[in-house]
């Protein structure tokens, strides 16, 4: 392409809202622009990035023999009732009503539809094992979108579903997807480490995330360098700082507390007790109904996990009045002794904890001497709070690091989850019917694009790993209105086109300075310059973008020197 | 590909639903399931024909310089609003909420957001020309949602946009497009012809629709054989049939027609009229205010042509009480005579028009001897009717026809429409700042597909261009069971792959009927037969889908035999 018909709007400065690396860079060297809050266009050079790396993806999918779908971003309402999830999603999920007042969705994620397919068309276990993947758009309503395409309310998924006999074929699929997985961040240019996670609103028995580490970031992911455990934070594990409080034997004794409503403000109260040694009480509308959660005073909850425990996504902390009718206090006096109308969750971390305080469900007064086991015997065990960096590895016992990651894959082992759910049948090798063992695996383009970007850039722009490259290689005469290093550059230009590279000619009438800026921001790897003494040695100037490494090579082998090196 | 790890769901039976022969056939052939009205999965066969259909059009549209942008499905309302179309648009465009109540829409077309990222990125008339082009997802509600996917709610389409610092640029942008449309359809075996056409709610001066001859098509082109003039019925012209009705000279007279509130019913009332000579009145509301609309008593109004006339589409006929309230009468003793509180357009064929019969405004009452030009000099003359099959060509005055077609495109000369409104402007040579000229270019790609399907198909099943068929060939050995034949069936499907056909291997055990059949069904091109007779002396047997024609050839030959015919 001739980068003077071309639209390519770079720009100087960054963008006034942007924080992330790739938000900037992605707008500045004229890759996207914002449409709306967490909506973006792809310009021609940002849709060439993005392209390569769907190319990429596709390609790894053919390997492990997955088949290529289309399916539609206008969900019938029905469906999403069938499998129950209609309701369970939150505001996360756009809805519409159509002419005839039809409920509509947009697609986040197609494992009904998919479903729905392999039900109307899948007989036999002889027709199975089945991989299906498609490339498509998906919608999603994020509370913050935020960092340019990375956390956007429309992008581009490849999402695959695998339907097999039986888990051993379901493991089988599983391993494929996290070895292409693999191959796929690797070829661009993207370090991604795979993690435990939850499944969340998915469902299913397990789950691996890829995670990118970086600022940009709005995962946390816990590891452990001594033995490799690695898992989101969202459903990671540890073995607590330790905290023990001596047993008195006594029963609870409830004591007034006037105007104390935290955790800190009673540490520091006359007869109080250290955060460790109190008991956090926290009530949630778990799908309307209240649910009391417990953890030590010093621990914080983990929304997620309290998804998994109860198996809804719509939970949200509960309101102070209907709080106070079910209980009788008011945050801050609040406690799980005694209470019986509602189910009651404890943290693994409580576990044998004798001697607490917490709160009488009075205002203005709290318990001590609760032993947990004891008084909370109606509760149920449960991994309800987030790791703290304090804490140690949950496998080995070494210390552990919390660090910022993109998610930029997912998969999940989802079992009969969607088959049962909505009747997607085979008869077996025995002529009796089973569900279809199912797999849902997910991988964010846009996402691979900037992460690749936050990855790979410096303080001049883009370094972009050469398989995602918009261009392989810029043409960049000096002076173009020299008409014999615009001939050159031009001959340079139609010799690596017909070789096959995706080259860009720079045929620009302007300074050698600016077009460099401009060619080092864009990121393209190899820059070739037909300067005018290199020229007389009949050789040009190749560029490398990552090292700036500049040599001069013979004019006949520049095809051969980028195949080398592309 | 192995058909027998494939997933191609082909049925012996037509969908219940389906009317269209396309329709039809991508069910059955496996290439699409229905998701939900106006909703189409792709399944792989489909997704492949699909894809092959989109790489000529972006082979062509690069052809002509464009440049490929990806923009969202998803729109703020601010950017309609800035346009007019937020309004002026009727159900038609899907709109939602997002959780912050903030309004949007599904873009059903780009024109604004093309023209806003043009605004922001394009300064001068030195970085014109542009035209850029996306193939991505649109959506409409489509009151009557059929025919499969010729008529869909979500659909693929390649639409582009010319930019461009005067009308000669713009004619240059369109003609250029008018040149890649013609070389995709016929390189995807469509047969379209260019004809005028309204411009609708796109707006602009001028617009060419490309339609395939088919009965499955759900518009109506006029055409004249004798001078190749050729409209949509909705824009088409004509001479109409002659009527004429002698002059009395007098004044209008008002006579009673008790119960007759038809055209039809005033034929054969004693004192009544023919049709040719009644004017028939009607009322829309268009915008909100009634309108009225005069035409030949034998002639229909054309909806297209009222919008365009008002430069509305949110028009829709009054309802009856409306209109008793305005004009004192229901509908049948409706005419225009002394209305003033609304205006008035008067058909074409009504001009000269004298001695004429219609309703008085008042139930059960007529007038007679009314002179068009005289007593209803208030209206506005304006082209309101549809196009008759017994009129006369509009250009040379022969014999016309009208036959169904299917829009498989179209382009519009936008002129100054969007950039005007939304601000979107350059500065010129002289340096003085004027509205872009832009154009806008629609090309369905699943319609192409269907389109295509419509055109290429006989009683067995579906026909494939080569240039759009998922495969291009399959090798079907009679007996896989025979390992002989099996070896030599890989051996042929592996050269031709390497080769860089699209080849599938009819690897199932099936019996041969049941192979050519489902192999007709899905219409690839040419089918590879490497049965025990032909392998004996060398050859293999090889079919032409199209003509059934079938040959032996040597085995050695095949590759090169492909190429020749592919």
């Amino acid at each position: 392409m001739r980068w003077s018909q071309s639209f390519i709007p770079t720009l100087r400065d960054d963008p006034a809202d942007a924080e992330a690396t790739s938000h900037k860079l992605m707008v500045r060297a004229g890759l996207v622009r914002q449409l709306g809050a967490g909506i973006y266009s792809y310009l021609p050079l940002g849709l060439r990035a993005l392209k390569k790396a769907e190319a990429v993806v596709r390609e790894e999918m053919e390997e492990i023999g997955a088949q290529e779908f289309l399916l539609p971003a206008l969900h019938p309402a029905e469906l999403w009732k069938e499998s129950g999830r209609w309701d369970a999603i939150d505001a996360t999920m756009f809805r519409l009503v159509d002419r005839k007042q039809a409920e509509l969705c947009l697609g986040m994620t197609h494992e009904e539809i998919f479903t729905s397919v392999a039900r109307d068309g899948i007989r036999s276990y002889r027709d199975l094992p089945q991989i299906w993947y498609q490339v498509q758009t998906k919608f999603r309503d994020e509370a913050r979108p935020k960092s340019g395409v990375l956390r956007g309310r429309q992008f581009i998924m490849k999402d695959s579903y695998s339907f097999d006999v039986d888990a051993a074929g379901l493991d089988k699929a599983f391993d494929a997807h996290a070895a292409a997985y693999a191959r796929i961040f690797e070829r661009c240019g993207v370090f991604a480490v795979p993690v435990e996670a939850s499944s969340g609103a998915m469902g299913g028995s397990e789950s691996t995330e890829f995670m990118a580490l970086s600022d940009a970031g709005e995962d946390w992911i816990v590891s452990c360098a001594a033995c490799g455990y690695s898992a989101n934070l969202e459903k990671a594990q540890s073995v607590p700082t330790p905290a023990d409080s001596p047993s008195t034997g006594a029963v609870p004794e409830k004591f007034a507390t006037p105007g104390i409503r935290s955790i800190e403000a009673l540490t520091t109260f006359e007869g109080g007790a250290a955060a460790a040694d109190q008991l956090k009480t926290l009530v949630y509308s778990v799908a309307g109904e209240l649910v009391l959660f417990c953890l030590r005073g010093d621990h914080e909850l983990n929304e997620v996990k309290v998804m998994e425990v109860t198996g809804r996504s719509d939970v949200h902390p509960a309101h102070a009045e209907e709080i106070k009718q079910a209980l009788g206090a008011l945050p801050g006096s609040l406690g799980a002794v005694g209470v019986e109308g509602q189910p009651v969750y404890l943290d693994f971390a409580l576990r044998g904890r004798q001697g607490m305080t917490t709160g009488a469900n009075e205002d203005d007064f709290h318990l001590r001497h609760v032993d947990v086991e004891r008084d909370l015997a109606h509760g149920e065990w449960a991994d309800l709070r987030n790791v703290e960096v304090e804490d140690r590895c949950i496998s080995c016992g070494e210390a552990i690091e919390v660090r910022k990651a993109i998610e930029v894959g997912h998969i999940f082992k989802l079992g009969l989850r969607y088959s049962e759910s909505m009747g997607a049948r085979v008869l077996n090798a025995e002529g009796k019917e089973i569900p279809i063992t199912m797999g849902s695996y997910g991988i964010g383009v846009d996402r691979i694009v900037a992460a690749a970007i936050e990855e790979n850039h410096d303080e001049n722009g883009i370094i972009w790993p050469v398989e995602i490259a918009p261009f392989q290689v810029v043409v960049s005469p000096l002076k173009v209105k020299d008409a014999e290093q615009l001939a050159k550059a031009e001959q340079i230009y139609e010799e690596l086109s017909e070789a096959g590279f995706d080259a860009l000619l720079d045929d620009r009438d302007e300074r050698p300075g600016v077009k460099f800026k401009d060619a080092d921001l864009i990121g393209i790897p190899f820059r070739i310059v037909p300067g005018p003494r290199a020229l007389a040695k009949g050789n040009v100037e190749f560029v490398e973008r990552a090292t700036g490494e500049m040599q001069e090579i013979p004019f006949a082998s520049i095809v051969e020197e980028l195949e080398k090196r592309a």
